[in-house]
Formats: structure tokens, C-alpha cells, sequence
């Protein structure tokens, strides 16, 4: 308490804005839970505002733990991950009777278990904004550099949270952000820098977490799924020697075998195999092999201009963004969030355009010193997604040659196989690798029942 | 047609006893199509009563292809198929008001294409049975044969289809009759017995063809579909040499791991893996690896006996079976569709007690000798049973070492990937190897949409 509040004193001048939410337009009545957005000033004098939405946790905000939660994209706002993947709030899609979009609880919030702060980060994702053209130029360090500081920041202004235990998650894209955070947050507190964080660990579902290793995952993953026959792939994998990425273009057996590999992988739903693609996702790019071509999400712009607003088939998943288009862009509930006027020209779930530097290929060394010094980690893939296959996150985990604690084995929701986990073991803390099964990219998307008994488990440091 | 006439007084002895069906309990107003219903005696002295249902092509019955629809099991009933898979009725599970199951028209009806007999057979299953105890002991080769004789009989009475292009067809256990139902017609035509029969090809669908490769093929399908981890799948590999089934005991290191492969299949939905397995199947045993152990579906004669119905789950497949056993045990529906009073005890979907003589385990050289003859043949799996596995029917075709005329590819409805399908070439018609995306061990229930576009496009000689 001491420390804190001499905390509190010594950082008193660092610029962050918050604000309660008692009720938001679209859900009926007082909000059941207790939701803080705020901005938090990084980078050069504060020229970044990094939007944030903070959602205490509905069982005991006091003992339960803090989670940084990071989107995807790179570009996609939290609010995604808030409403479509592990959120207190849902859309009631069944009803489209008001003027605004209803929302709805979501009965498997990962806030019944934890408090988490839904970052919109990077630079130019959801509500955050630059107060110059320079501060929009950012990158995967960068965007790092920035969560670090966010959650610094966000901590010396909310002392109360400082002893709850601390993980850094995120999905997809984010896996090349949440692993360098957290070991910022390591460095920092061992080179004796306040506030002191209560790091515990990290999660990463369905992350890309090592660009070659994922993405080259993808043909094997589509053997496997059946969307290519043996004698194709086993003279692909011979002929371009197991690398399908990059793959050189002087070596014409390989490039010709890829063309009917990819002729067999472009119609396929990367984010869930089994689903219908939806039509004409504007910014999807053909060729699934190459790093260019990771789906940038839909483009909902030319809708959200468009006079006639013609929804996309309520049979594809498109359909349940669009209303997020829809309510993140009413004035009333910009209002309610307190966005700040004129911050944002518009809303969008994933921003294709940030003005975004590459720089990070592979986070895999990061988790294995993590991993050495004993924070805890949560892995899980839908085993249904091909944009980053288990088989990929399988392989980078396997080339840490880290010895197992619980070898594989189902795990059960309500007597069902709800997928397979390994646990890797440490002096202190271990590993967990846990398949959910029939998900897709977001698992929570898919399996909201599964995936909220599966971090209440390992937050509760019961086997899956 | 002078022919035909021939032939109907040659066979006028022949003992057939039919009638046409106007209209059906549960469905309202008259049948939209053409059903007959009727048994045909086969065996000494027509011992062995078969029941049939026939239904004509509800587009062109003089010019469309016939179709004999064997369903698996053994044991199983015409009806199941009829009801739950191909035909042109479906039960209405959203309404249950009134005093019977209500009936619906099939939108997705292979009878759109094609006219069907739907067959129960062997003696046992369904409405059909057998005037002495000796009648009811069967076996496979006896029920090919019975199978071939009512098809004979059949035609004879009715020779109006004796020039239509016939198909012999049906999925799961039944591939163990198909291919040797059709090689009979086949030499019987060779022989000039009469009538001779327009055999064309054959279709199966995740039929049992091999009983050593097909369940065999479980282990890896496990691993493909991420129920087992490489490691224990590569170390039960060599352990067992690629043997899991009657592996042999003596081997302590194949045991071994198979128990834990075990462990990771037996909680698992086997005739579609991402479903939830239903509660209490009381006739599944546990062991998913021996021959005793498939899953002979479900039981509700102990549900029906019982003077309180408590219906299953309504998220669980099986309540959908249970419609089946009401409306088939009707005593309004059994009088409409000419049962025989006192014939059958019960009826029930799969009959689990006949006495059978499991005695033909492998058909893959009928379906070469098929080939060779030039007949064609549809093959398809639904890619997510892991009852009969499309890997264990893609290592029967491979062996079979024919040559491709179209190579793997993927298949489209409504500009969606449905599957995959190959084809191999033969001087006349050659066979059709296709999985369904996302289908199940029945892959007309679970993409009927897809599977009536499959079977138009290969009865008219379309590619996929």
C-alpha cells in the first residue's frame, strides 16, 4: 500500500484519461460489470493515445488476475477480441428491431475469471490515434515498445492492480507482440524498474509466433485436412525440400507442384476450414503462400459509404462484424465511450492500412527465456484454422526440446473431448499446449464454453 | 418390350407382392412422389421375405438411372437411409404436436435424379424377415446373394425399368455387399441369364471395403485430425509396424501405446468427430480398435419399452433417430405401408441381434474386377468419420494402382469447396474417388446439399 501510493506520487504526472461506463447504447439496463475505457499517452511526448477498454472481473477483482489482452491484424481493434472472442458483451444478432445494434451478456466472458484491459494497439487499431504523422509510423518492436509502456503506465495510475497476478495474451498476429512485452516486463523488473510487475505469465491462441515456421505449416495442415491428396503433398515436400514459403523460384518442380497446392488451399476459409467463404472478402489477396496474402480481415469501407447498405448474407460470418461497424461508428455510443472528438476519421475492425513496418519474423527465443525463468504459458490453437495451424505452433514448441510434464491427452467440457493438451514442465512454472477441437483462428469465437473452462482451469493452475 | 413381356410370363410364378402408397401418416395432403412399397421372397422356397421401399425419380423415371440402396449396419433399415440420408422425406424436428412424428418433403432427395429402391436387407433388419428361424441365419456373402435374387425378381415384375441405367449403392457396412451384388449382375449378364440387367456402376459412401485397411486406418485418421500427438503416433507407428488391428500381444511396446491411442479415441464422436458423442449409447463398447467394437448405434428398445419416454437431448443425433421408432412402430404407418401383420416384433433403426456370419472381409477385388469390366463406380467420404476413414478408402484405391485421368481437385457447390475428387481412367468408365468437406460417416446427413449435387453430376457423366 506504501509502495503504491509512493508510486502514485512519484509518476503523478503521467497523462492518462479515464472515464466509468455505467451504460452503453444497445445494452438494456446498468452494464453488469464494471467497465473502465481510458486513453494512455506513449511514445514521444505522449504522442500516441493508446485507447483501452478495462473490464474488472466479475468474481473478485481484488484476487483475480489481470490480463493485458491484445487483437490480432496486425491493426484489429480490442473490441473485436472484447465482443467476438472473450468480452462480457454480444451482439444479439436475432434481434435487429432498434436503431442501434443490441447487446447482449456473454454467459463465457473470460471476465468471470480474470480483470482485462483490451488494448486497441497498434497505433491506428480501433480508437487509438497519433497526434502527428510521424506517430502513426509504427512496427511490430515498435507496437511492443508502446504495450510495455501502456501497461506501466495503466498500472502506476491503478496501484490496485499492481499485486494481482499479471499475463500477457493475445491471438493471431499478436503473438509477435504478447512474447516481447512480457519479456520487457521481465528485463524491467530485474533491472529493478517501478512499478515492480506481478508477471505470472502469457497466452497466445492460434498465434504467429514465427513467420516460417507458421505459414510454411499451412500445406502440411492442408494434407492433413484432406484438402490436398498424399501423392501431391509427398512430392510438394520433396520437391520444394518442406519449404513452401519463399520457395525458390528457379527450382520448377517445386513452383509447379505449388501452383495445384495452391489451386487445391485458395477457396478454402482459412480462419475455419469448415466454414463457407464469404463472398467477395475485398481484401483478400489470392495467393495463400505468401506472407502478403495473410487476410487482412473484411473490408467493410465501401459498406459503411455505400447509400443502400445491402448486409452480406446472414449465413456468413461477415454478417456479425458488420455490427460492430455499425456501433462503434454511432455518435452515441463514441459518446458513451468518451472517444475523443475527431481523434478517428472512422471505426473499423481491422485497419489494413496501418502505415506498418515488418520487423519481427520470430518470437520463439523470446518464449523460450520465458519459459527458463519460469512464467507460465498458455498456448492453444483451434485445431480447425488455417491461417497459423497447430501444426505450426506444434513445431516452433517442439524446437524447444523442453521436457514434458503430463504427455498428451484429451480434455473434457461436459464429458466431451473439448481438445488435447501437453504439458511442458520448469523449476517453477510450465508450459501448456492445448488443441481446442472443431475451433477456428479466434478459438473463444468458435468454443466460448470450452475455451472459457479452459483459461479458468489453467489460471487455476488445475490440469485442463 | 416384347422382351420384357417374355420374361414376365417366363417368371409369373415369382412370388411379389406390392402396393403403391398414396399417402403416409405425418406427412400432409398425398405423397409428392411415387412410392411403392411391397417384399420379395428370396431363399429356398421364399423363406426370406425382403421388404422394399420404391421410390420413382421425381424427374424422369423412364429415362433416369435406377438405384438399389443397401444401408449399412449390418442390420440396419432401408428406412434410415430413406429418412435420414437420400430419400425424399425428412422428419420434421422443429414439430412435434402432433400424435405422430410429422413428415417433410427433402428438398436435397437423391430421387430428384434418380429412381430408388431402398432395400432392407439382410433378413432381420427393417420391416423384412424370414417364415422359419433357419431363414434368419445370415451372413455377407448370403446377403449379397439375397440381395442379387430380389433385385432379379424385382425387375422381372417390373420391366418398365429393365432399360434404365442401373446403379447398385449404399454406405458403411454395406460395401462388403455392393461390389459383390454387382459383380453377380455382372456375371450374370456374362452368362445370359435372364433378365439382363443394365448394370452401369456402383456407388459407395464411407463403405467398410476392407475390413483390415479401413479400420486400420483409424490410428493415423486420429493423428491427422490432432487426437493424437506426432510423438505418440510416430512411436505406435513403429511400434506396431503399422498394425493396430489384432495387433499382436506379445508385442508389450505396441500394447503399450495403443492404450494411450486409446485414451485419445475412445471419447471421441466416431461417425463425425467434431460432434458431441451422445449420452449413454448403450450397445457401444468401449474399444474402438477391435472389430467387435464398431459401433452398432444406438439402442431404444429399452426407451421404448419404458412407460415414461424421456427423449435424449435435442443437441444430440440420436434424438433425431428416435423420430424413426415412433413413426415406424405406428400401427397407422405399418398398416399404410402393407406391413404384414405379426411379422416383426419391433421395428428398429439397426437390428444389433441378427444372426450373422460375418464371412467377407476385404471387396476391393470386386471392385477391380468392376473396373476392369468397366464399370463405373462413385466412392465418397465424408472427411470427418473416423468409422470408416477416408484414409483407409484412399489406401484401397491407391492399391489398386489404376490410372488417373483427372487429378486431385478440389469439387464446388455454390462457388464453395464441397470436397475433393480424383478420377481414374478405365477404356470405359472408370471410378470417381471424392471426399465431402466436413461430412460425416453418412454424408448425405450432414451435407445433403452437397451430396445431391455430387450424384447429379456423376450420374450424368459430369466431372464433380
Amino acid at each position: 500500500m506504501y509502495r503504491s501510493l509512493l508510486l502514485v506520487l512519484a509518476f503523478s504526472s503521467i497523462a492518462v484519461s479515464e472515464s466509468i461506463i455505467k451504460t452503453l447504447p444497445g445494452f438494456e439496463g446498468d452494464l453488469p460489470f464494471k467497465l473502465e475505457t481510458g486513453y494512455v499517452g506513449v511514445g514521444k511526448s505522449d504522442d500516441i493515445q493508446l485507447f483501452y477498454y478495462f473490464i474488472e472481473s466479475e468474481r473478485n477483482p481484488s484476487l483475480d488476475p489481470l490480463m493485458l489482452w491484445l487483437t490480432g491484424g496486425p491493426g484489429c481493434s480490442a473490441f473485436s477480441g472484447l465482443v467476438y472472442e472473450i468480452g462480457p458483451l454480444i451482439f444479439d444478432y436475432a434481434n435487429r428491431s432498434g436503431d442501434i445494434p443490441a447487446l447482449l451478456s456473454n454467459p463465457y466472458s473470460w471476465t468471470k475469471v480474470a480483470s482485462i484491459i483490451f488494448l486497441d494497439s497498434p497505433v491506428g487499431s480501433g480508437f487509438s490515434y497519433a497526434q502527428s504523422s510521424e506517430g502513426y509510423r509504427t512496427s511490430d518492436s515498435l507496437a511492443a515498445a508502446h504495450g510495455y509502456d501502456f501497461l506501466k503506465k495503466w498500472l502506476i495510475d491503478h496501484p490496485e492492480f499492481l499485486r494481482n497476478r499479471l499475463y500477457i495474451a493475445g491471438d493471431s498476429y499478436s503473438g509477435l507482440f504478447v512474447p516481447i512485452i512480457a519479456q520487457k516486463i521481465s528485463d524491467g523488473n530485474e533491472a529493478g524498474q517501478e512499478p515492480h510487475m506481478n508477471l505470472n505469465g502469457y497466452l497466445l491462441g492460434n498465434a504467429l509466433v514465427d513467420e516460417n515456421i507458421d505459414f510454411n505449416s499451412r500445406v502440411p495442415f492442408a494434407h492433413r485436412m484432406t484438402f490436398l491428396s498424399d501423392k501431391l503433398y509427398k512430392k510438394t515436400e520433396a520437391s520444394c525440400n518442406g519449404k513452401y514459403l519463399k520457395a525458390d523460384p528457379s527450382n520448377g518442380q517445386c513452383t509447379e507442384n505449388l501452383k495445384v497446392v495452391n489451386k487445391c488451399m485458395e477457396k478454402i476459409n482459412l480462419p475455419h476450414v469448415l466454414e463457407p467463404k464469404c463472398g467477395r472478402p475485398l481484401s483478400w489477396k489470392p495467393n495463400a503462400l505468401k506472407w502478403e496474402s495473410i487476410p487482412l480481415e473484411e473490408n467493410f469501407s465501401d459498406f459503411l459509404l455505400s447509400p443502400i447498405r445491402q448486409l452480406p448474407e446472414p449465413t456468413c460470418r461477415l454478417y456479425k462484424f458488420l455490427f460492430s461497424y455499425i456501433w462503434a461508428n454511432d455518435r452515441r455510443v463514441q459518446k458513451a465511450l468518451g472517444i475523443r472528438e475527431g481523434t478517428i476519421p472512422e471505426w473499423v475492425r481491422c485497419n489494413n492500412s496501418l502505415a506498418y513496418t515488418h520487423d519481427v519474423f520470430s518470437t520463439v527465443a523470446y518464449i523460450q527465456k520465458l519459459h527458463e525463468k519460469g512464467y507460465g504459458g498458455l498456448i492453444y490453437s483451434g485445431d480447425h484454422d488455417m491461417l497459423v495451424p497447430h501444426m505450426g505452433t506444434q513445431e516452433w514448441i517442439n524446437s524447444l526440446n523442453l521436457s514434458i510434464s503430463k504427455d498428451w491427452e484429451p480434455w473434457f467440457v461436459d464429458g466431451q473431448v473439448a481438445g488435447f493438451s501437453i504439458e511442458y514442465s520448469n523449476s517453477k512454472r510450465g508450459m501448456t499446449f492445448a488443441t481446442v477441437k472443431g475451433g477456428g483462428h479466434t478459438a473463444p469465437e468458435y468454443k466460448p464454453k470450452e475455451c472459457l473452462a479452459m483459461i479458468y482451469r489453467w489460471l487455476a493452475y488445475y490440469p485442463l
